[in-house]
């Protein structure tokens, strides 16, 4: 058996230990101690303990409001669901939002084809939204939907609603869905539509979803803001 | 409607995309034309080349190899089920391996507490073990377990094989997990323990089991490195 790698624990690690007990007696949207406080009572360099805020700030645990830095609240927990980002924000009590980044035809890269059963460079419909939760900027979507079942949308939908009721409302059952997971940083186009750096650990979630017939609806791509979402799966053996 | 963010797109952006072409006709394994070549080729500073590459190299798509670089094998997929890690990486044709951080009794906190129906404080097993696919470093996997159904796993099971397969072997079955998605950055020690930086993106995954008569069989932390590693779902209407 191969010995464990070894490690050492630099001070950021325990100044950060001191400042979750802090922040565990505290309720959302409390101020959390400054900077220079922290150092004085840790007896540490500022740059330490400015470390550590950094690390809560990328977690999502404390925000910046105006000029200081607050709790946040607990981030959205997102079943994975054949539901929509929207009907799962609402289940959770949260308001909605949708901001139109674009909507047009493009021709479809090899990957959105083969979700969609089409030729590579055929033209399909691409719909991008910043997705918002009380206001704020969550997730960035971006859904590819086949020309021939779904032109339609454009004369009837409003972007700034959900998709999937329009899909619904023109008689479409979404029957299942196939999910993957991921981690990485934002592009710079992408921390810009969503208000962060791109040193933020984003969730990127592909999804490709089919009808009854087994026939593609859509695919998406979802760029999710890693501070203030998760996602919660429920497992049964029909799973396995 | 709220007008989207104003972005700009940097340099190292479009020299990214510059390099994604180039990847895309390169195979597993083969190297990646050095910094120097990359810079003289688009004409810019080797600093806008080194900090494409080192978004390449946290998604995963690239990868340091004695002196060089050169293109990753894609990610691991992982399906979300009720198998554990080990199972699935075989599944996958992958080698699975497991280097034994650490085996002991500790205190509950309140949620491991909570999550396997104990008063916080009672002592609980604790299995901390590096997870590898064919000897690389995948993972960090936490797993707290009552004592009062596995103490017995201390004189008969062997940590560096599946703790799955000894539990079932004691007639354990598993039937159902909650399973909740974030995306965090390594703490040193994780980081250390997983052989990278504490600013790589990670998956981080709870899980709570139960049996067939909905009694908590675990709780379990796992840290996955986020450019070794995805996860996918199968979405069915029962998870609607």
């Amino acid at each position: 058996m191969e010995a464990p790698h070894p490690t050492r624990v630099p001070k950021v690690f325990l100044v950060r230990t001191e400042i979750d007990a802090i922040l565990a007696d505290l309720g959302e949207g409390d101020p959390v101690p400054s900077e220079r406080d922290l150092a004085a009572r840790f007896g540490v360099a500022r740059e330490t303990v400015r470390q550590a805020l950094r690390e809560l700030l990328v977690e999502g645990k404390i925000r910046r409001r105006g000029r200081g830095t607050v709790v946040s609240r607990p981030k959205l927990t997102q079943p994975l669901s054949l539901h929509s980002y929207t009907e799962g924000a609402i289940k959770l009590g949260r308001t909605p939002g949708r901001i139109l980044v674009g909507w047009e035809d493009v021709p479809a890269d090899a990957e959105t084809a083969a979700d969609l059963e089409l030729e590579p460079g055929t033209e399909v419909m691409h719909l991008e939204r910043v997705l918002l939760a009380d206001g704020e900027r969550i997730g960035l979507e971006s859904t590819y939907l086949p020309l021939h079942r779904f032109a339609g949308l454009r004369g009837s939908y409003d972007p700034t609603t959900s998709l999937y009721a329009a899909i619904r409302a023109s008689g479409v059952v979404f029957t299942a869905a196939r999910e993957r997971i991921e981690t990485v940083l934002a592009a710079p186009r992408e921390a810009g539509l969503l208000e962060c750096t791109t040193a933020l650990p984003m969730l990127l979630l592909h999804r490709r979803s089919v009808d009854a017939d087994g026939a593609p609806i859509e695919r998406v791509r979802s760029l999710y803001r890693g501070d203030r979402i998760a996602f919660e799966a429920m497992l049964s053996p029909e799973h396995a």
